[in-house]
């Protein structure tokens, strides 16, 4: 099996690890709070004095630590000559670039990576790792990485993975907090938020979320009318529910943005939109009019 | 059958009116702007003259107009004595209360509804619609209701279905904010949006999804910790996002009220909670500590 290492056991990192580990990969471990490789060296993994003697030349090194920054830091106490580096560190597209660049020049090969899963779901059905940058290190070591989780690979550009985890990402953030908010109304009304979750707000959340790729091909085509619900009618909604989340105690600054994008769109005479027409408000096309 | 008269005919109202008229019923629709009538007389409807044409004792009266001002805005112009009013307009628990005691105090009978569904969706699979309010009048037009959506009682507070309704729209609403931002940054890559919403997008926000209902029993527990992702890693990503938001043009304003709160748990002392314990930023629990 391949000689595998993995920099960086934070919850994500040692979820990891330990898939690994199990997959029956011979699996070395670095982290700089070093009591964290514990439990994998009980599971057979072999602990790294420092950062250099887990890249080596001819490693798999898989580098999953806070930030891009701590990235660079780790990396630069070795020598990344002749090793194959890919980093499921969470960043920015010009972030990947940069790193890609930056490994390349020490003579590494660089592969980028978007972990769309929480650690419980790694070596599970359902995790999905997007990758962007050398082909050649994705298809070999394929099997590796599939061991993880699905590993699709996006492009050359390693600034493409990265970008499609932040919308996914962003996707998420807006999903918990309006899931946050949600949970706030019904607990101000004095109410468990468990049973309301499972069998209303999840089913409905589901069910609206099918509406999404009509709305996408309505983006792609710039077609802004609707005949489900207009931004008139929802403004009246947004209005209501800030209003009613006054009343109970509840902070509506999660929602108070969308309600000011609706707000500006009826001000410019676009009611009768749809609200798949908001997005010409968060990025304009501006090379179409 | 049963006399149904539909009062608004919006596009909600008039998705209520076919229905309800292509499972047999005898109904009588009344707008305000007239000719919306039309392809409903056309199904076999009748068309009121006025308000009070279609409110009359006996009747089982259906309103779905802009908001609950326009619903005494229209029911003034009638009698309500010895009516049945099932207002199926969105608005706030306190309304509703308000407009129970209005209309019984006018000789009527009262039934809130809360629709969980698109227009697209009613008398289909999927659609829900919550009542509050008489339990015997939802108990005596069940049948009728039932062909509506699935119909679902949730207690005798006629603002209980419009508590939990504003509350499932806000969940949409955070849900749709997410996906409209995420959109606009694969649209600012000069990416279509289709295939990313189709085959990234949505099966990640259902994967998202399913951890709700745990949050929401560690919500019900008070329980803040995680083993998933802290609230320090989603601030890193979180300003990561922000930052390549700006790099690509792409506006943050719906991002930015989940990174303050965030950031305020954060300097609180509670980088190591969970997502899930944001909700005591948004509605602290006063009750506990
Ligand atoms: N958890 C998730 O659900 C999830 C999902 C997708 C992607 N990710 C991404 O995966 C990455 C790690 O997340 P995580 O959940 O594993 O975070 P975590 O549990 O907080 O772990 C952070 C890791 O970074 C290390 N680190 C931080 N600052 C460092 C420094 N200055 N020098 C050396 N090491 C440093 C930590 O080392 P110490 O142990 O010494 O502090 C630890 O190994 C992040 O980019 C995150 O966005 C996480
Ligand atoms: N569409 C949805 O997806 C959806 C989903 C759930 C709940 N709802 C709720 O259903 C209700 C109706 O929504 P909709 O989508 O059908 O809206 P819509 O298409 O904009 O229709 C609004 C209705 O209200 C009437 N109206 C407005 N102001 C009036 C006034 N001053 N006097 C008399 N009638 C007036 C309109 O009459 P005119 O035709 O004369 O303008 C029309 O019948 C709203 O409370 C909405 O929140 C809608």
């Amino acid at each position: 099996m391949t000689k595998i290492s993995i920099v960086g056991l934070g919850l994500m990192g040692t979820a990891l690890a330990e898939t690994l580990i199990k997959a029956g990969h011979e699996v070395t471990v670095w982290n700089r709070t070093d009591r964290k490789a514990e439990p994998l060296v009980a599971l057979g993994a072999t602990r790294a004095a420092d950062v250099a003697e887990a890249v080596r030349p001819g490693s798999l090194v898989i580098v999953c630590v806070l930030d891009y920054a701590t990235v660079h830091d780790v990396l630069r106490q070795a020598s990344l000559e002749g090793t194959t580096v890919v980093n499921l560190t969470s960043g920015r597209p010009a972030e990947a670039r940069r790193t890609a660049e930056w490994v390349r020049e020490r003579g590494g090969e660089y592969l980028d990576g978007g972990v769309m899963a929480v650690p419980q779901m790694i070596g599970g059905p359902g995790a999905l790792i997007l990758y962007s940058g050398s082909q050649e290190v994705f298809d070999r070591h394929r099997a590796e990485l599939g061991a993880l989780a699905e590993a699709r690979y996006v492009g050359a550009d390693a600034g493409l993975a990265p970008l499609l985890d932040m919308a996914m990402l962003t996707g998420m953030y807006g999903q918990i907090a309006g899931a946050t908010q949600a949970m706030a109304l019904v607990r101000s009304a004095g109410l468990p938020v468990s049973d309301f979750t499972t069998t209303l707000l999840l089913p409905w959340l589901r069910a609206m979320g099918e509406l999404l790729p009509g709305w996408a091909a309505e983006i792609d085509d710039r077609r802004w009318e609707t005949d489900m619900s207009n931004l008139g009618v929802n403004d009246a909604v947004l209005e209501g529910i800030a209003v009613a989340m006054r009343e109970q105690g509840v902070e509506t600054n999660l929602l108070t943005p969308l309600q000011q994008i609706v707000a500006k769109r009826i001000a410019d005479g676009h009611a009768g939109h749809g609200l798949q027409s908001l997005i010409e408000e968060v990025h304009p096309d501006l090379h179409r009019s």
